[in-house]
């Protein structure tokens, strides 16, 4: 054969397939793609062209054109379509060939894929893509878990494609089985929290503040330039002050208050939860999604009561902003700080062997919850690599600690208007919580053996007792 | 054959299973008991000596000693157990015969059973059993969800064994498959909302009044004569006044604050959160069992810091108590209101096709949940069998508005000197969410299509839309 061969494969040319190919091509790779919709073809290819990338229509013609062994990425939505394509792919391989999925599978479907393709003599990457559509072009932030000699393979692709933070690339080898897939869940269970304080915050400011969108665009902007430096804040900023183009006003005003979820933040509160480490904040997160699909109820509700307290007084100024600021970056450690020690604990349970710093430091840039404050993080997890909890840890904790008061008087101010804080609040339990040497539990076991004869421990001696209570 | 049959048979002889099978007798039925463990046998026959009672030793005389059809009861740990069980006991039964599965079974083992069985032709009753070792001996509440033909062959039993409330007893068919057992998951998620609540209340008073454990228990016996009236209430007034055996004070001040938990309260809020509906209180108090099982990190942690507020003064007397109670009563309403909810979307998502009031109505006696409080919620859904939140009923709403107030100071006054109320805390916010028309979740939908194209909704018009943010 004397056509080309291509160096990397994606099948799945929606948006982020498409970006991510041109972004490998960008790099000097020849880049192939297919999809099962012609459309999303012509698209990567009208794209690309004057590039080295191409989009065939024929999964056949596709592994036909890729170098040995085949690097195959799968852009395609998580569920039984990734077991589809993959049974589709089977027969046209050759032992030795990686699969690398790209997309947001469940870690147990990742685990049954990973052993299955063992099986096969096909190499596979579970593999976490962050970035979206613009990450995806410019630089992701990539997550590979699975076969280390198939990391190695495309080691060179994946570094050049990712994300750079000081000429460091945001990718690195995550671990065994689903550790890729597991790492980039939990990454998205932060950014469902990070999200919701987001929305808390504006709130606050908003109703108890009376700020705005203007103002509150000037002040998130001003926050980014500080330690809540951040992508999420940077959008926040923009999205306050964006113009509606079909009336007078702002956009953010007319946007319906019903958020929708894919299962990521979901899945992560769910398997937290199965390996008892609390993430609060996250839950929390994910409550307030189902929360506002109950649009109707919420309407229905809102017409039964008066507005609580409203002769409680705007309160303005730069009192406020500095203590909403504080809150904010109180609750933002509080979340990453649960996501972190979720993964401590999932490394150990699960079998990843995950090295933490290296997880902050490929979260620096290229993802959805890059911050500055990423840097302190891999930082805290560098200088104590058996750290599970950086709420304790010396680039923390005093910082902590000095902004509960600010924070107590936010929510305060927030409760007493009727405003809910769900997620902010979580953060501030959880880390009084943690603070507690002792927590009113004895109070829970003392239930337990009182109903069930569950039996209890004693604090002053070794055992295990049984009271007959009645 | 001259030998007496047995009316009904139990298979699992601990404490539980004995003690419902002396219920059994009690009420005039001849009870049938084995166990792999020889000696539960032999106390079964040592505590019904002179009761129409009998434990053998092997599965084969057992089956042969029961009427048909056969109704036998399980009370065997859950999970693998009660398929060994069932496949043992398989080649014995004859077609028609009725197992019931009393366990604390996971409704989704309690579906495949249910359609397995079906195929053996043998009738399966996936059966919640609530009440602790007492509810058993002295009358439960019971939840039997499954094949109705055996509902009616054992419901003049179970109606006889059942706790009765006014002359009602507290068992009732429940419904198809499973919801037997997702209605006793979701109490038993209820019943951990309100023992971290009560254990939270009890915090607050010890720490923020200062008031000593005699105290306290005569305030807990005064608040079960109000409004508050219930079981949890009225073991936490006996759990505060006992003495400890082995030393000068009381028990409760020297037991571990360690929880620990079977999975019932987990699997309620994987489950809720799987359906999309929000049961903050029942995520928290699984929550603060995780946190409280970190006693070695929370120590740590408690010596990195002072004493938050060490100046803050006590604040005694019965304005406290009575904000306390107030809370305490709101929380209580909100989590039982979870739950409800829970079921309310469960029934119809997963075809359960639930009677609402009739949980209501068995609830009130003889589980570990009962209380006044659930005469007045059967009454919510009896007057309105399509509610599915009962915050908004008439019977609730205006009393939880009117103790905002109280919540959110006593709130205060724990945030103020860092003492945690997750349980709480959650209560009031997820009130406040649903009294909110407009949430703050469209920065949350603004963000989503900002970097992952996801669309929203907006409020002046129809439609799907995208916006080009940058």
């Amino acid at each position: 054969m004397n056509h080309q061969l291509y160096d990397f494969g994606m099948i799945g040319l929606g948006v982020m397939g498409r970006n991510f190919l041109l972004n490998v091509a960008d790099d000097g790779f020849a880049a192939l793609g297919t999809d099962i919709n012609e459309e999303s073809v012509r698209a990567l290819n009208a794209e690309g062209e004057g590039m080295n990338v191409k989009g065939v229509h024929t999964q056949k013609e596709f592994v036909e054109l890729l170098s040995k062994p085949r690097k195959i990425m799968l852009l395609v939505p998580a569920g039984k379509i990734v077991d589809t394509v993959i049974e589709g792919l089977l027969p046209l391989l050759d032992n030795g060939d990686i699969i690398i999925d790209g997309g947001n599978s469940h870690f147990d479907d990742t685990n049954r894929r990973y052993e299955y393709l063992k099986t096969k003599n096909i190499r596979f990457l579970g593999t976490g893509v962050s970035g979206g559509a613009e990450g995806a072009r410019r630089g992701p932030s990539i997550m590979p878990g699975g076969d280390r000699s198939a990391w190695e393979v495309v080691q060179p692709i994946l570094e050049t494609v990712a994300a750079k933070v000081n000429g460091e690339p945001c990718v690195t080898y995550i671990g065994e089985s689903s550790s890729g897939h597991y790492v980039k869940m939990v990454h998205n269970g932060i950014e469902y929290g990070l999200m919701q304080l987001i929305a808390e915050a504006y709130d606050i400011l908003r109703r108890v503040g009376k700020m705005n969108n203007d103002e509150m665009s000037a002040l998130f902007s001003q926050w980014n330039q500080g330690r809540l430096n951040s992508y999420l804040i940077e959008i926040t900023a923009s999205i306050l002050k964006m113009r509606d183009d079909k009336m007078d006003g702002h956009l953010l005003d007319v946007i319906l208050d019903k958020a929708k979820q894919k299962g990521t933040g979901k899945w992560t509160s769910q398997t937290a939860m199965d390996l008892g480490v609390p993430v609060p904040t996250i839950d929390s997160a994910v409550t307030m999604r189902g929360i506002s699909a109950f649009k109707e109820f919420r309407q229905d509700m809102s017409a039964l009561f008066d507005v609580v307290h409203p002769e409680a007084p705007a309160i303005k100024g730069e009192g406020l902003a500095a203590a909403v600021e504080e809150s904010l970056y109180f609750s933002f450690v509080i979340c990453y700080a649960q996501g972190m020690h979720l993964l401590a604990e999932a490394s150990a349970e699960l079998k990843y062997d995950l090295d933490l710093e290296g997880v902050a430091r490929i979260w620096r840039g290229g993802c959805i919850i890059r911050a500055a404050l990423l840097e302190k993080i891999r930082q805290a997890f560098g200088g104590h690599p058996e750290l599970k909890n950086m709420i304790s840890a010396d680039e923390f904790r005093d910082e902590l600690y000095r902004s509960r008061d600010a924070i107590t008087e936010v929510l305060h101010l927030a409760n007493e208007r009727g405003i809910p804080t769900m997620c902010m609040s979580s953060a501030l339990q959880y880390f009084d919580a943690f603070r507690s040497e002792r927590l009113p539990l004895n109070m829970v076991q003392a239930q337990r053996d009182y109903f069930g004869s569950h039996t209890y421990e004693r604090i002053d001696q070794k055992g295990v007792f049984h009271t007959q209570w009645d």
